[in-house]
């Protein structure tokens, strides 16, 4: 006999019957809710948090949940539940599709201007009616009502407007101010009750992570978010493997049209709304990521001398990368400065502001490429350097992407290495921000050196005790244990002599890409007014670390700010406000681009910068 | 065992083998050749003239040859000839598609500028090569060459233009510089050998006649044009009748929809070229015939205030309208004054040059409406008579459209009563030019008087002795017989009194509509520069007889000017000239439109005018 559970959300109410032997988290997956549960459901997470009532019907409370649930016995963890009578569950406020641990952890965190005129705007229209001195067609008593001369309406929506104006009924529409042009028409309804509501749903396509957020273009509040590993990601990790396999043919524009289509779905069931309701879309990411998805061959860019096919804003029918909103529905690329420097960096730069910025500022965003931009309201300087996956765990020997289970931190207390890992579980490997911390813990304590040579008879004091235990060999050359029978696998997590060297490629990169934009601004680092650090791995970098092992210049650590998903912030604010459509097009004019690769400056600085900084 | 005819024509060279028992028409018409045969192959129109090469192989004359063969023995009418041996067959220069024998008496004349440039042209563009130092993208290469720093290019075509740069050739390209847009590329040729063609079709979408015309907008060559009877014929004569039909469901959308993409394909084939090659079209008509076409519903045009929903100028894709072209083409409607004075209007402006000239002049277009426009390059004024469909014949006992077997012309010569027929073969009904004349005559010999009533005994000498013959009596009221037993089926073809009164109240309408503009315009009819008569009714008219009957103003008949299908020819005009389509627009912003349902003018002029003329 199977129990029924009365589901209440903020959007939605619904009944669902859980089986025998089923959680509660169980129930709710197989019926649709996404209900997140980045520890796959064993108690360890506590993001299912859900209340019960009334509270016995949840049965036996189990003690993993007392660490999330306190003492309120009606709080309990849908994924220890098992209900042993018919019971209402309140989901928490926002309940978002099953993601990543590291997405969750940014959750829908995005910053959205809550000012400024959205490019797509709502309009009660009320049309004149027609006298016989007063013939005007339909049309033109629209663009009267509407204040556009050259208001583009198709057939369809001037079919609707002679209708309601017969039966002298004022006309809700959706306008795109930038064509202008009707996306969407209905009568007005009678009372004040559901009229028409404003969405729009903005991406940023990373090559590792696609990112989505659904807007409500009125109020400005983002209704839904998600993140989801780029489907792209089984044909390569990183741009230049990918444009190899578009150009062998794999099936790279429609993995991530299908992919956009299925996360605009599940925006829309996470918001409550239809996603034919969507009037706009706003996508932003690298160079590479927007040519494919508008199918165009990248392969130039994979070439001296890089030429991009498309780097222009463009605005284009949302059904054309097969995104189900509404079919008039516009999608919009803003503008990207290059092959290296695409709309995602312009992106970054509207969120951080940085183009408006009095003196002269600095934007890294390190994915698989380190992205720099330098300067201020005076103009901008960029640059990419190919820092390599290093970052994102690729050819580090048990580093990882952002994931459950990844050391993201770790520091010395007294004679103890203390590590976090995401999610808190057991640790599994370690991702770019542990490796950080892990490399300047190793610098500070002087058992590597300047040349990035382990020398574990550096270390003084309790530093000495520990590294006695934790540096060992593997495979024959020295390595330092941050984990060992503890682990998710029982198997220990090493960070190796190659790790460093590894690290000192990729943030020796950056760093010579950074030296190559100050010079060209004619600034020093003590002139930086800041220093943004977007993207997933910049959000969660600590600023000492980043210092210590050089892969930022010198300054105080203070300026050193996380703008978090700056990019899918930005493509956010090209939705909710006009001016920064416009601002996109200013930063890409005012911005000149440096290629390194010809650049005898870059090499030079390049070889300097792998060498970590001198101690303190 | 079949004969195999060779066939030649301007366009192309093909074989066609000719089966026994088949004349050379049927194997001509059976494998694609359009060739005319309004007559249906019984030897009488004389259109399917061919020329036999040896003469004998076209086996025995037929002596209705003769009539239009003269004594060339080479030349064979196609329907007449069996073929007995192998031959070759000239076909005439231009072979066009079946029709009725008025539009073939029209063919392709219309009259189409030599000078302006089209809104979609052609050009060849030369991207520069990128360089480490120029890594602009390819759309904006593609956008300097052209000039155009907005040009809307698709990815599709992006695509090509980036695969033709790395091949460091140049590119063929179809621009609709209105937009502007790309609408077709290609890989330019290596030698000067065939490049691409720029080709756009016209139509002029009349109630009761579809016209179409395939123009090459290098040249300003008409290739091929073709005429129909309107597929939505079936659903009613008028256009009120037609509103109601598709109120109620029926497919007159869909009817339209299908023959003009049935009459492009038709040209297509006749100028030898793909459909899909045409990059661009433009389309007029009456409001009603352009609502249908775009699926509008035209009924708020049926009764009063007589609001039309679209009078705007339009630019559509022209697969909006399943038209068979470029994936990429647009089609052009231009815009019209209101629900009865339409695009088709301003196209005859457009083709008379009337808004262009000094003092006032006079258009006049009759169809089922008459659409009157008054006026000069100091501006228009309009107004649209409900005509009735007299002029079509549709309300005259014997009448009929302007098909083969009409009478077209009357005339007296002493005591007989001379008439024509349209191609020439034995009378079957009688067409609204032959209406008009036959009515001129009865006026001038005073057999039908001022009010109209027949009067037989009022004729003298000759035509005492023709009318005493002539006039009869018809259900109980006098007729006159144009065609007794010479005529198509035996029976005979008479004008009746009620046919008189029909004409009263059809030329009366237009005659009052025509005064209420001179009123507005302060003008006698002795200031008129000119009047234009358009629509095929206009091209046909005999000025002495529209005079006569006083279906125009007594003017000078010199200044009384046919202007053809002057629809059609604006229609191509907008294609081959861009500042006609800036003009179409000046035209309806300085036209101002009079509506005569709510004038007591009108109505005072109405009564006077269906009065004849007073004899001179």
């Amino acid at each position: 006999m199977s129990i029924t559970a009365t589901i209440i959300s903020d959007h939605r109410q619904d009944t669902v019957e859980v089986g025998d032997d089923e959680s509660l988290l169980g129930a709710l997956q197989r019926t649709g809710w996404h209900l997140p549960a980045p520890c796959g459901g064993t108690g360890r997470c506590g993001k299912c948090l859900v209340a019960l009532d009334p509270p016995e019907a949840g049965g036996t409370r189990s003690p993993e949940e007392d660490r999330f649930t306190g003492d309120d016995p009606a709080r309990r963890l849908a994924c220890r539940t098992y209900p042993v009578a018919d019971l209402t569950v309140t989901l928490p406020g926002r309940v978002t599709p099953p993601a990543s641990a590291d997405t969750l952890a940014k959750g829908g965190g995005i910053e959205v201007p809550t000012s400024g005129k959205p490019v797509v705007v709502l309009e009660r229209l009320r049309l004149n009616a027609p006298t016989l001195e007063d013939q005007q067609s339909v049309l033109r008593r629209m663009r009267a009502a509407a204040g556009m001369d050259d208001l583009r309406v198709a057939c369809e929506h001037l079919s609707v407007a002679a209708a309601a104006l017969e039966a002298g009924a004022e006309l809700d529409t959706i306008i795109d101010t930038d064509e202008p042009a009707l996306v969407a028409i209905e009568r007005a309804p009678d009372r004040t009750e559901a009229g028409m509501r404003l969405l729009g749903v903005a991406f940023d396509i990373g090559t590792t992570t696609v990112a989505g957020y659904l807007v409500d273009l009125g109020s400005h509040d983002v209704l839904a978010s998600c993140s989801e590993a780029n489907a792209q990601g089984d044909y390569g990790a990183d741009v230049i493997t990918r444009i190899t396999a578009y150009g062998a043919g794999a099936p790279l524009h429609e993995a991530i049209c299908e992919q956009l289509a299925s996360l605009t779905r599940q925006l829309a069931r996470d918001a409550d709304v239809r996603s034919e309701e969507i009037a706009t879309a706003a996508i932003v990411g690298n160079t590479t990521m927007i040519h494919l998805l508008l199918d165009l061959d990248p392969s130039p860019m994979s070439r001296a001398p890089f030429m991009p096919v498309l780097t222009e804003g463009v605005t284009v029918p949302a059904s054309d990368v097969c995104l189900p909103l509404h079919p008039k529905a516009t999608l919009r690329i803003p503008p990207g400065v290059s092959a290296y420097v695409g709309t995602d960096i312009v992106a970054d730069l509207l969120s951080s502001g940085m183009d408006r910025h009095p003196g002269v500022s600095l934007l890294v965003d390190i994915g698989t490429n380190g992205e720099i931009v330098c300067g201020g309201e005076d103009g901008l300087v960029a640059c990419s350097t190919a820092a390599g996956p290093a970052f994102e765990g690729a050819t580090i020997r048990h580093g990882s992407g952002g994931v459950a289970g990844a050391i993201n931190h770790v520091r010395r207390e007294g004679a103890t290495l203390v590590i976090e890992t995401i999610g808190g579980v057991a640790p599994k490997s370690i991702c770019g921000t542990g490796l950080m911390d892990a490399v300047a813990v190793l610098l500070a304590d002087g058992v590597v050196d300047e040349t990035g040579r382990f020398d574990a008879d550096a270390a003084t004091g309790e530093a000495a005790e520990l590294y006695r235990e934790r540096i060992v060999e593997v495979d024959g050359e020295p390595a330092l244990v941050l984990a060992d029978g503890e682990s998710a696998h029982g198997e220990p997590i090493v960070l190796t002599q190659g790790d460093v060297r590894q690290v000192q490629l990729a943030k020796g990169a950056i760093a010579a890409g950074i030296r190559v934009l100050l010079d060209e601004a004619g600034v020093e680092p003590s002139d930086l007014q800041a220093i943004y650090l977007a993207g997933g791995f910049g959000t969660y970098v600590r600023p000492l670390a980043a210092l210590r092992v050089g892969l930022l210049p010198d300054v105080d650590p203070e300026r050193v700010v996380a703008v978090g998903n700056a990019a899918g912030a930005g493509a956010a604010r090209v939705l909710v406000d006009r001016a920064s459509g416009e601002e996109a097009q200013t930063i890409v004019d005012s911005c000149r681009y440096i290629e390194l690769s010809g650049s005898a400056a870059f090499q030079t600085f390049y070889m300097e910068e792998m060498m970590f900084p001198a101690p303190e």
